[in-house]
């Protein structure tokens, strides 16, 4: 079994994607989180680029990790200094990393037009930079920036500047496709070339996604003998983003026989808890289709093939869910057909027949709320409240009479927000009012205070999560605010955790609707008298 | 050159996707889409599995089609029956396409678990049903359902059918990675056995994204030979996608030497467009980091691929992005450092030094506005606005007063929504009220009430999309419900679009934001006096 290297660069070139901007704080949690999943080194940032960067090494230091190495990176010497005394190297040495990640340039454009030195002063440029920083660390990477570009632009010039580096001490060559537009088998030629030339050199490799080539490109490398995989939590970086580790760790780990092993045994199962919260605290939402970690990685819509999972899952599913800490899922859609809706009754303790009259009407019901916008494959409540509806139960913890907000900026610019609800419990009714931040949260105070009395346990409960989708694009005639809305709402109490849905082209009233859904499912699911035990 | 003929999925495979529901409407504007790009084969749908696939060859045959071939898609005839009284075997000829595509099955566990026949018996299903439709057809096309898998798990009975298909007259035997879990290197080796067994037979490939190796292993598959590429528009489908024609495509043609074409002279730069053509009708946001037509595709933001980018575009971009229909973009943000701020000034004719003190407020500013949620990459009219007033542009258009909306639900079940606007204008006040569909539509008409006797111009401006996002995930005091949004308004008129933003914890008062930002922007683009002119 060979091992392969893990370097995450999640908090260095993962941040210049598109959208994603991290605090010092952020970016030392997902460090100790990349170090939970046992990734072999952490690029922390680029000290001389930028004090975000320079507070995260100061401050790591302050945390006991178990397994990474905090790794900075850098450029190679400004032309018009020498190594000694050029700013950008001190400050790597400053920052006092575990690993220094040094790129320097292999592509003649590069050099002529970025640089804009003679091609020989960029060799020195490497050759002095590593060799004034070897020394000071006990491990040095080298990143050939552009390496497969300048390979087929000026093959003889990209060996030079790697064999400079090789000479000066780097401890492993990193092979960059920066722009992404190299294919599978260039990597493969290119490589086996370069073995002849540096046959006792240690290869790394680190990809770039532009041509969707970046996961193969990283694994053809690794077949070719590299030993380090430079990557990130789902793929994030520029432009189309980096190699993504959520997909080559378990690739190699899984798809190979065991001849590869990339993290400490056991880890595995970790992968898509940390791709959840690395997306968060990017503040992106996740991608539901990505390989492995998806929360669509293993979901089964169409009705033949739930039914041929729902007996073995092993004829649509590539790997055991669980093995990468994800889990199957059956969505519910009109192209599912009965099977879906049969398999959801299961789980709710019934055995229906796929031509009770029940299941048509609620399959009935679906399509026709899905047409309009409703989507219960990721508001489950909502579906199993109406079920369970369908089923006869049609018990009502609370009558709605009606509610209202109001928004208003004043004359002195100062917002005013105000909600009011009326409803009846039992035969009583209660009439409240609330001002919170927003809307929503007015609303959802307004309510909550109404039905205290009546229900203790909704204390426990509170709104986690709230996602509001603008349905359809555009609407000609009225401009594109009045198109159809759908709110989901995420609720936690202790033990659970629920989503509802709610449409309407209104914001407000899809809210209400999901909000109520909520509140419905919490005491539902609390209720020992909800319905007459079977036996009965 | 070798011709690859692409055959789009998008239709049936594609729509398996979470999230994806497509009308029998959205298909038709789909396939004449798809025409227009010059895909050979369009697969429409499964006749035998639903009423709206039906109705899809229906209306298709009301259209003139320049040059793709209409597919139907299904399975070999039920275990229980013959050929030809088989129900789905006659409505596919019922549906009277150009083509058929029949799918079997491969992997001896799928015949065991799935169809649960004896093996002998799924070889007489592919051969009788084949033998039944290949005289009704000019065109036929057999899907080997879990080729690979079938293949490494029973490599004898795998061959078997593929000869049984063979043999009935299936013209191109398409290998099909169901589950997605192939490695590029198992292709490579098992099309190279498969050739020597199956000599004179042509070979398609199918594949799915479940170890991101769909792409590649697409491309491995021509690289063996194959004729024949299945996939979808942006990669949509079930759970991790179908390959994704729209790095396939650009790959084949502009990365092998002008050795493979797929699409029909000059249509590879409709690519971008025909990909947001296809997510907008399936309500999907686009994939910002999607390759070749993302709209991070070709987007720089670190500070010193900004500068290289702006002297030679190659240095940062594996290909020219208008070659399939992209175009470059510059962002704005904290790590861009000032380049990208002077790249955006010379846009606007403003040749400006980078320590100009108007350069270093903007950033600051531009840093503090991003720090509580605003995003200007994506909102270039609000940036231009702010830039224009940092340049010393002070002009109100109006003044705003105040505003209110109220959102109500009465005794029964009506929704009452009302905005009022109160501004002034010169010297004028106006205090305008509407009630539209939904609260930022009900606004939106105050506004404008408010404004058209002054400026008629805005008559012709039409808001086009509305997008909202909440920003941070949970605030456990008050539930999630008081987490702060962004929203973003993108307009229109006559000559341009342009996106503007708001940020709150309430949703009116960022779109109130966007809405004014927006308006503001549509007079001072129009107008003649906004600034002496640079003579004065």
């Amino acid at each position: 079994m060979k091992k392969i290297s893990i370097y995450d660069t999640t908090l260095r070139d993962g941040t210049q994607a598109d959208e994603i901007n991290l605090s010092s704080p952020d970016k030392i949690r997902i460090a100790l989180k990349l170090d939970e999943l046992g990734v072999d080194y952490i690029e922390g940032g680029w000290p001389g680029s930028n004090k975000t960067d320079r507070a995260f090494f100061a401050e790591i230091k302050k945390h006991q990790l178990n397994h990474s190495k905090i790794a900075a990176f850098g450029s190679t010497h400004a032309a018009k200094n020498n190594a000694e005394n050029d700013k950008n190297l001190n400050m790597l040495i400053d920052a006092a990393p575990d690993v220094v990640t040094l790129f320097g340039k292999t592509w003649d454009l590069h050099v002529r037009e970025a640089l804009r030195v003679p091609l020989e002063r960029n060799l020195e440029l490497i050759h002095d930079s590593l060799a004034y920083l070897r020394p000071k660390f006990s491990e040095i990477f080298y990143d050939a920036e552009h390496f497969f570009d300048g390979y087929k632009a000026n093959r003889d010039y990209a060996l030079a500047t790697l064999k400079k580096a090789h000479e000066a001490g780097a401890d492993v060559l990193v092979l960059c496709d920066t722009n992404g537009g190299t294919m599978p088998q260039e990597i493969s030629d290119i490589i086996a070339d370069l073995k002849k030339e540096l046959g006792d050199a240690r290869f790394g490799i680190h990809t770039h996604n532009d041509s969707e080539m970046a996961v193969a490109n990283s694994i053809q490398a690794v077949l070719q003998g590299a030993e380090q995989i430079q990557g990130t939590i789902n793929g994030y970086g520029e432009r189309c983003g980096n190699a993504n580790l959520c997909s080559i760790i378990p690739n190699l780990e899984l798809k190979f026989d065991g001849q590869y092993q990339c993290l400490p045994e056991g880890k595995l199962q970790q992968l898509t808890t940390i791709s959840n919260f690395v997306s968060e605290t990017c503040n992106l939402r996740p991608f539901l289709r990505q390989p492995y970690v998806g929360r669509s990685a293993f979901a089964h819509k169409g009705g033949v093939h739930v039914s041929a999972v729902m007996r073995n899952a092993l004829t649509y599913e590539h790997i055991v869910p669980e093995g990468v800490g994800n889990h199957q899922r059956i969505l519910l859609s009109d192209l599912s057909g009965r099977s879906n809706i049969l398999f959801m009754a299961k789980k709710y303790g019934y055995d229906l027949d796929k031509n009770d009259s029940a299941v048509l009407d609620l399959l009935t019901e679906i399509k026709e709320r899905e047409s309009i916008g409703y989507e219960y494959s990721s508001a489950e409540a909502s579906f199993e409240l109406m079920f369970f509806r369908a089923m006869g139960w049609s018990k009502q913890y609370f009558k709605l009479m009606n509610f209202s907000v109001m928004d208003a900026m004043r004359k002195n610019g100062e917002a005013f927000i105000e909600a009011t609800v009326r409803l009846k419990v039992g035969g009583k009714i209660e009439h409240t009012a609330a001002s919170g931040m927003g809307q929503v949260n007015s609303l959802d105070q307004a309510l909550r205070k109404a039905l205290y009395p009546f229900y203790p346990c909704l204390k426990e409960m509170r709104l986690d999560d709230f996602k509001v989708r603008v349905l359809s694009g555009t609407t000609r005639d009225t401009g594109g605010t009045a198109s159809n809305v759908r709110v989901l709402i995420e609720s936690a109490d202790k033990d659970s955790r629920w989503t509802t849905v709610g449409v309407s082209y209104d914001v407000i009233h899809a809210s209400w609707e999901a909000l109520v859904d909520s509140v419905n499912y919490k005491l539902f699911k609390d209720d020992p008298k909800k319905w007459p035990s079977k036996a009965d």
